[in-house]
C-alpha cells in the first residue's frame, strides 16, 4: 500500500497498539514456560475475569477467529447438532467450511443487520421439535452470534437477554463471537458492559486481532464446566501457540490501565467523525452502525477518486452508478486521517 | 521461572530473536492487507525460494506445527489414506489427535532415535499390498519424517535420498516435519543443505517458532502441484492469520544475512560444549545427537541438584537411582550459560 | 398399521417385489465370498451396465441413499469444496448432517418443485469467483440433484443436459440422488432413459430401496477414474455388507426381465389413477408430479376421514383449513386400492 | 464357489438360518412403518431386553459390524479422546480407518489371542495421567473389546468383570464387540450369559450378520443413559435403514424360541469336532479357541490339498513350510461336512 494512503480498509492492517509492542518487547528476553502455563498468560486470565466480574471463569487464548470459532463449537456440541446463525454470519460465510470441517451444520437464520431476534430462534427450536422427522434432521444445539455483528449493528442489552432466556428455554447455550467485542463496548449508546457480556453469554470470546493485539482471542465460560478438556481441544484443533505468554502479555497489556476500551473509543469516536463527513455530504449511513465499521451508498465516481488516496472495501458486488462500500477505524487511525478524508469529500462530493 | 535459572527445557521458552523483533517493531505502524498477501510475506517467500533453489515453490506461512502438520496432512492424503510415521513421530504421540481429527490413522512404524529406515517403509507398503483384504485396511498415503527427529537424530543425506525413493518407487510424497530443521541444517557433520531437502521432500516445513521467530512454519513444495487449493484449506483449519504480515517480517529477517542458519549454528556449538562437559564428567550422551537437543542419564542425586538452577526436562518416567533428562539451546543460550552449567557439573559431577 | 389399511404414505412400507424375494430364497443357501466380490454381484452389475450403455461403468452396492449419498460426496470433494444443491435436497434437510459430518457444507440453491435450474447453478458459480474472497468461503465442488426430486417433479433431457453443461463449464461433476430413479424412468412423459443419466450425470445411484427390493443402491460411474479407491471409502463409511451377493441377487433380479421398469410402471400408473380420482372430485393436484408421489391440499376434514382408512403424510405442517398431503405408489400397491380410495373420494369429497 | 465345496472361509458365507428367511417371506406383503419404528422392530426390541435381563435397555439395531463400531464409538466419546483396543482389534486393522473418520485415535495395546488384560489397561490409563503432557496426547476415552476375539479367544466372566472394575474405576466404559457374540455364550466352557454381558459392558452389540441373520447387529445399553441422542446419530452416520423392519423380524426370530443361541451350538460342536479330527491327526489348536473359529498349523503340501475341496483361509502369511490357517463352522455347517473333511485328513494328514 502506498506510504501516504488512507486505511479504511480493515482494523487489521496494522500491526499492535503501541503499548501492546512495548510489553512484548520488554519481556522478550526473559524464559517462559509454553502454552500459556506462564505468569503473565495466568496474569492476564486474572484480569480478565476482573474485567467481567466472573471469578470462576475459564479463559484460553487461541490465535485467531476462525479457529476459537470452531474450537468452541466443536466442544459445545454433540456429533448430530448444528449451529444456529445469521445467514451473513462469519461462520456461515467467510470460514471456508471450518465448522462443517467440525462436523457441524450451519443453521442459518434470516437476520437484521446481522441481528437474529429471540423470536426467530424460539420459532426455529419449536417448529423443529414439531416435525415428526426431527431426528432425521440437524438439530439446533447452540445459538451464534456476533456483538457487533458482521454490519457494524449492535444488540442491545434487551436483545442479549431475550436472546439468552430463549437458549435458556431451549437448554441450548449462546455463544457470542467478539471478533470486534471492544468497539461494542465503546460504542455509541452501548447499554451493556463486559460483565453483561460474560453473565448472558455462555461462552464468548473477547478479540484481540482486531482490537490491538498482533493476534489472538481470549475465550470465556464464566461456568467453566460449560467448557470441559477445551485445553487438549485446542491443541488438537492447531490452536495452542508454543509461546502462549505472548498472548498473555498483551492481554494483560490489554486489559492494564484499560487500553482495551480506550483503544476502541478512540477508533468508535473517529467513525463517528468520518460518518458525520459523509452524511454532511449527503451519503447518510447504509447501515445504522454505533461501531468502528461505517457503511455508505455512494456513487461510483466518487468512490474510483477516493480509492487514489484511501483504501477501503466494496461491500458487495459494485453496482451500475452506486455501490455499498465499507470504511473502517482502529487505534492506528488518526485525527488527522479523518480530516483528509473530509478534504477529499469537500473537494469531490 | 527464577530470575537467575539456566534455562535448558526447551527452544521455545523466550521470544524471539532480537533482530526479529526489531523487524517487527520497524514495520508495526505500517499498513497492509492481510491474510499474507502483503510485500513482506512476498518478500520473505521469494527469500525462501531462493534459499532452497526453488524457484516456482508454493511457500505458506502458517501459525504452528500442529496446525502445519494437520493441514498438509490432510491436503495430501485422500480420506481413505494414513500417514506413515515412526511412533515416537509428533503426530503420532503429541498432537492430542489432531491427525485423526483430519480422519487420518497414523500407522507407527518402528524406528532408531525417531529415524525410519527407508527398508522399513518398503517392506510396509509391499505387505501391505500383498494382503487380499488390503482394502479393508488403511491405506499408506504418505510418509512423515522430522529432521531432526525428536531424539535429536539426523538423517543423513543418503538416507533422505533412499527414503525419498521408496516413496516414490511407491508413489506416495514425502513430508518432512522441520519444526527444527534449522538445527538440522547447522549440525555437526550434516551433509545435506537446504536445497537438498526442498528437492527431496515433495512437502517440508521450515520451522520458525523453535527458531529464532516468536511463532510462524513456513510450509514448502518446490512443485506447487503438490498441495492444490492449500490456501482454502489453511483458512479452514483456523490456520490462516488475519495478519499474515507478521510472518512475513519475521520470516523475511530470517532469511536475511543468513540469520536462519546463524542462529542455529549458535545454539549447536552451545549444545557441543554442553554435551562435552557431560561428557568430561562421566556422562556421554544417550543419544548421539549433532544437533541442540541433548539427552543424558544421569543420577538422580545429581538431577535434584541441577534442577535448582537449572530448568531442562525429564525425557520419559523417573527411574528409580537414574533418569534420562534432555537439554536444549537456543538462540537465546549464552556461552555464560554453558560456562556456569560447567562449574555445577564440576562441583557435583 | 392395520390389517385392512389402504397404505400411501411411502414406497418402502413393504418388504421386497416377489421376484427379488424368490431368487433371496433360491440362493439363501449358497456359499459366496463376501463384500460384493461374488458371481451374484458380478451379474448383477453386468446387467447394469448393459441397461445404461456404459460398458466399463463402475458399480457399487451400498445399502441405503443417505449412505451413498455421503460416500459419493466424501469422494468426489477436496476437503474445501461443498455440494450444491437446492434446499428442499435430501441431503440438505433429512440426512441428519451426514454430508457435514463428511466435512462438507451443503450450499442451498433456490429451486422449483425441487429442481435446480442451469441458470441458477451458473451464476452461483460465476459469481463465487468474481468474489475476491472466494478463498474464504467453501467452494463448490459439484452439483447434486435428485431424480425425480423430492417433490415428485422431473428433469427433462434438456434440462439435465444443460445442467450437464453448465457443471462441465466449471469443471464440477454432476451427481444424480437416483432414490426413486425407476419412477423416473417410468414416468408419464418422461423424455430420457438410463443411458440418458449415465452419460450426463458423471456419478449417479440406482435406488433399489424404494423401487422394489429390501434395501440397497447401486452407485454408478460411467468412467470409472470419477470414483478412484471407492471400495475402501465405502468400506470406511460402514456402507460395505460382509454378505454382499444379497444385493448381487436382488440387483440381478430387477434388471432381469425387465423388473425394475415394469414394477415402477405399475406404480406409476396407479399414481396417475388416484391423480385422476382427487382431480375428478375437484382436487388437482398440487404439484406437477408425473412419478409415484402425487401432492394434493385437501380440506382437513376429508383428511381426517380419509386418515381412517388409509395411511398418507402431511406435508409441512397442517393448516387451519387445508393442508398439504402426500400419496405414494409402489410395486405393492394394487387396483384396488385405488378403486377403495376412489370409493371414499366418491362418499366424502 | 464350486457346488461341492466344503465352506469354512467365514460364517458369513451363506444367507439366513431358514426359520429367519421364513420370516421374512411370511411378513413381506405387509406394510409396516419405517425406520424400526415398527411393531416387529418393538417386538425385537422386547425380546433382546428379556434374554439381557435389561428391562430398560436402549436396543438400536444396526445393519453391520463397521457401522455399529463407528456409530457407537463416536456417540461415546467427546473429541479429544480414543479407544483403547487391542492391536489385533477389528477397529484398528479391518475397517479403513471408520474410527479415525470420526475424529478418534485407536489406542493400540498389547494382546494375549485378541484379549487385553485388566492390569494392561490400568497401567495404560494411570501411566497417561501422570504424565505432565497428557493433555497434548490423545486422551484414553473408552475401552473396546470383542468376544470373543478376532482369534477365537475367550475372556471368563472374571476377566470381563476385572475389565469392567479397571474401566468403571478410571470412569470411562467398556464397549463390547458382539459380531459373533453367538458363538461366545454357546462355547465350550464359556461362564458368562447374556445378562452377564448386559450387565458388565456399558454398551455392546449382538451380532446378527455372522451368527444367522441376513444382516443386522443389535446395539444395547443396559442403561440408555449412555447413549443419548443415538438414533440421529445412526442416522447421520447413514446406518439407519429405511425399511428398518428387517432387522425386527430377523431378530424376533433368533431371539425366538432360543434360536440364537441353538445355531450358535450347532456351529460350536462342529467346530469342536473339526478340531478334534485335525488333533488326531497331529494337528493341535494353534491357539485355544472353544468357539466356531479354529486355528491350525499345517503344511503348505496339506493346505494345498485340502484347498482342492474345502474353502478356508490362511491367517497371516504363507509361510515356507508350514502356514496358519483358519476353519470357521456357522448354523449353515453340516456333520456331513466335518464327516468329508476327516476323510479327507484320514487319507493325507
Amino acid at each position: 500500500m502506498g506510504k501516504n494512503m488512507l486505511h479504511f480498509d480493515s482494523d487489521y492492517t496494522a500491526g499492535a497498539h503501541p503499548e501492546v509492542m512495548r510489553r512484548l518487547m520488554e519481556t522478550n528476553l526473559e524464559h517462559t514456560v509454553g502454552y500459556g502455563l506462564d505468569e503473565y498468560s495466568e496474569q492476564a486470565r486474572r484480569l480478565i475475569r476482573e474485567a467481567c466480574a466472573a471469578p470462576d471463569a475459564l479463559v484460553q487464548f487461541l490465535v485467531g477467529g476462525t479457529q476459537a470459532n470452531a474450537t468452541v463449537i466443536d466442544a459445545l456440541l454433540r456429533p448430530h447438532e448444528g449451529v444456529l446463525a445469521a445467514d451473513t454470519g462469519h461462520i456461515n460465510v467467510h470460514e471456508s467450511g471450518a465448522i462443517e470441517r467440525g462436523g457441524h451444520k450451519v443453521l442459518a437464520l434470516p437476520h437484521c443487520d446481522g441481528k437474529v431476534a429471540a423470536d426467530t430462534v424460539d420459532r426455529y427450536i419449536t417448529d423443529f421439535y414439531s416435525d415428526d422427522t426431527y431426528e432425521h434432521m440437524v438439530a439446533p444445539g447452540l445459538l451464534y452470534i456476533t456483538q457487533p455483528t458482521e454490519l457494524g449493528a449492535l444488540y442491545s442489552l434487551a436483545e442479549l437477554e431475550a436472546l439468552s432466556a430463549v437458549c435458556h428455554a431451549h437448554h441450548i447455550p449462546l455463544y457470542l463471537d467478539g471478533a470486534r467485542l471492544a468497539y461494542a463496548l465503546a460504542a455509541d449508546g452501548a447499554d451493556f458492559t463486559l460483565p453483561d457480556i460474560a453473565r448472558i453469554a455462555d461462552v464468548f470470546y473477547i478479540g484481540g486481532t482486531k482490537c490491538g493485539a498482533l493476534f489472538g482471542e481470549a475465550v470465556v465460560a464464566a461456568d467453566p464446566a460449560r467448557l470441559p478438556h477445551f485445553f487438549p481441544l485446542v491443541k488438537q484443533h492447531g490452536a495452542l501457540l508454543a509461546k502462549g505468554r505472548l498472548q498473555g502479555v498483551q492481554f494483560a497489556a490489554l486489559f492494564s490501565d484499560g487500553l482495551y476500551l480506550r483503544a476502541a473509543r478512540h477508533a468508535v469516536a473517529l467513525a463517528l467523525r468520518l460518518r458525520a463527513a459523509f452524511t454532511a455530504h449527503g451519503f447518510p449511513p447504509a447501515i445504522d452502525s454505533p461501531t468502528n465499521q461505517q457503511f455508505f451508498r455512494l456513487p461510483n465516481t466518487l468512490i474510483d477518486k477516493l480509492l487514489q488516496y484511501a483504501s477501503f472495501e466494496y461491500w458487495g458486488p459494485r453496482g451500475e452508478h452506486d455501490s455499498t462500500v465499507r470504511f473502517v477505524t482502529s487505534w492506528a487511525t488518526t485525527d488527522n486521517d479523518i480530516d483528509r478524508l473530509s478534504a477529499l469529500l469537500q473537494q469531490w462530493a
